[in-house]
């Protein structure tokens, strides 16, 4: 898929950070003349859509220093280098949670912002959950709190803004369909 | 919401283009001690849900730059300064489709990366659609070609990953929902 290929003429990166990266490439646009892109690089991240059995999802609180907010998301972390992304969210899943899983499968792959970014996030569904004995915690520098919550209490959720955030409502909204689904 | 904030101690600025800006925030954790956060502002977009009496959706090709390839996605742009959503909505549908419509309804807004950005995406559902004889067509820096697709369509496309960003799947998860509860 190369439709209307942007080809680059010189690119500058401006910022390497501990996560993201930043570079401004100047492009030829397909009729010739040209432009700039700014664009952020970023490893990707996997997200974990976890249903106990009782149907309530495990979300955690966290703060977003971007938006001086917290919000309430489905557990989530950036892909370390090289890792699988299932192995990333296992390892996500325990960290912010406590929780492991009989089974994680991949549910579906999205870029969170085409227009400016290469994150990736790829969300996974992870089944069988039990509470591990010796979870390993979060990052020393990451605070969440868990929150359990049904289907319903999420969609009042994403009403008042407290859940507000791409694959979040996304999942909530796939759970949704499941049910209607079923009722079908 | 401020649970676990992260108090500012120094922010730098050290991009601003003309779309995103990156700052560098050092924080003050809960626990006291101090990280760094690397955060994009972004001006906010829209996204627009069209679907014609046919049941196919409006889609747009465009190339990503981010991505080095082209994505199939649902009509999109961002916010001009201080414009009210809606009015993108509506501008960003005629830009890019050349489609006008009757009613123009808010479905839902999402932080599209809330872990180094604060892009929100405000998502549209366009009803009562009509091509417009004297259309403005795009920006001169933007080329998209149009393409009408079925749901069932659009879930392929989804599978084969030519639709393959977070606003388009969860638009195209908004219209399986909606026939799903109409079938139950």
């Amino acid at each position: 898929m190369k439709k209307f290929e942007e080809k680059t003429i010189k690119s500058e990166t401006l910022f390497k950070g501990k996560v993201i990266s930043l570079k401004v490439d100047d492009v030829q646009l397909p009729n010739g003349k040209t432009s700039k892109r700014e664009i952020i690089n970023h490893p990707g991240a996997v997200a974990v859509l976890a249903v106990k059995e009782d149907g309530k999802i495990i979300m955690v609180e966290q703060y977003r220093k971007a938006l001086e907010r917290s919000l309430l998301e489905i557990p989530a972390g950036k892909l370390d280098e090289g890792e699988e992304p299932k192995v990333t969210a296992e390892r996500e899943l325990e960290e912010e949670t406590g929780y492991g899983c009989k089974s994680m499968s991949h549910l579906i792959s999205f870029y969170t912002s085409p227009g400016f970014a290469d994150e990736l996030v790829h969300l996974y569904i992870a089944e069988g959950l039990y509470v591990m004995e010796d979870s390993k915690g979060t990052d020393e520098d990451e605070f969440v709190e868990l929150v359990e919550i049904t289907v319903d209490e999420a969609l009042n959720l994403i009403k008042n803004q407290v859940i507000y955030d791409a694959k979040t409502s996304y999942a909530v909204q796939y759970l949704q369909l499941q049910q209607a689904l079923k009722n079908s």
